[in-house]
């Protein structure tokens, strides 16, 4: 089946698989199967089974897959083969935990740029980042040629920032801000708000 | 229809109608409608109708929806008419960002305590809070009668805190260790991971 076809739902499971599959090879391990992938992940073996028969046949009947085949194949088909590097928006707590986060690491993402409007952060460092001037990203981020961002500014500044990043040739973001944000058709915008997770939780309580 | 025979999609999309609904708050708006937030939210018109009437009947044929009616309506849906106590587990970067996060106020959350394993950062003080010694959660939370929590903690200690947790009487976990965790039936678990997030994005890329 084409890339473009696959439902969004089968691509956006496949990093669940990718990093568990991490997991196992730091855990020493060499092979696995859909049914212990199914229980680490609390998705049915079938699914995922289903899932990775629409990129090819990764496994044999009754032995399982190779770890380090299957993780280099995901890898492959989520791009995540290299290292993209990625700028940061907002440098208030949000941006400075994500300047910072040791999690990308191995998983294909380098933070390279932090942007701020604030003048008095301006010129100051996180760890190995020296805040840039918001004016500057757009000649920037063009300049390094970077397509990934994350968007860590005030909910009023969310919507200018984003046409700012689209106009410096960004086509992948990560918005952090609490409001949904208006994009052409080929920009993708993930939303990442704790508290819609929150409150999709509080729903079960008494 | 009885509340927990809503399908989760549903119930997971009502946060966003909710964040919406207060932004038009915000801005000094009275009334919308189905199409003006599925404009906002990029879902149609027609999903939003289906969504809100498996709640009940919240706006009449041709007037749309009193906002501050809706709003009140979905708080309560959420059970967000309250506030609730959470706790943080886990004082590094992230952590941190959550303990000093603004985006809780008016939403339902509020950030009560905050726990860590390590000595030196144990009775140090992050904007309100002193970071309390992790071997105090089980009796602390009990007493509080705190029934959500944020996990902030390495991968490698996610199980483990996620028991205590339970043991503590937290039933809501949101979970930003990279790692899936093993939980009983009756404890709701969400994931938050911005390499998951990325990697999805990072598949349309060339």
């Amino acid at each position: 089946m084409s890339r473009k076809m696959i439902p969004n739902i089968v691509v956006g499971r496949l990093p669940l698989y990718l990093r568990t599959l991490q997991r196992m090879m730091q855990e020493g391990r060499q092979v696995t199967s859909s049914q212990e992938l199914g229980e680490r992940l609390g998705i049915s073996a079938a699914q995922i089974r289903k899932d990775l028969s629409q990129f090819g046949e990764f496994g044999k009947q009754g032995t399982g897959y190779s770890i380090d085949y299957l993780t280099g194949q995901l890898q492959k088909i989520l791009r995540v083969d290299r290292v993209w590097d990625v700028l940061v928006v907002g440098a208030g707590d949000v941006g400075h935990a994500l300047a910072r986060y040791q999690g990308f690491k191995n998983r294909g993402f380098h933070v390279a740029l932090v942007f701020d409007f604030d003048p008095k952060k301006i010129g100051q460092q996180i760890g190995e980042f020296v805040i840039q001037d918001i004016a500057t990203l757009v000649p920037s981020a063009k300049a390094a040629g970077i397509k990934i961002a994350m968007l860590a500014v005030p909910a009023a500044q969310a919507q200018e920032v984003t046409n700012k990043l689209i106009e410096a040739g960004v086509t992948e973001i990560l918005n952090y801000a609490p409001i949904n944000v208006n994009v052409p058709p080929g920009i993708h915008v993930e939303y990442n708000d704790p508290v819609i997770q929150l409150q999709k939780m509080s729903y079960h309580l008494d």
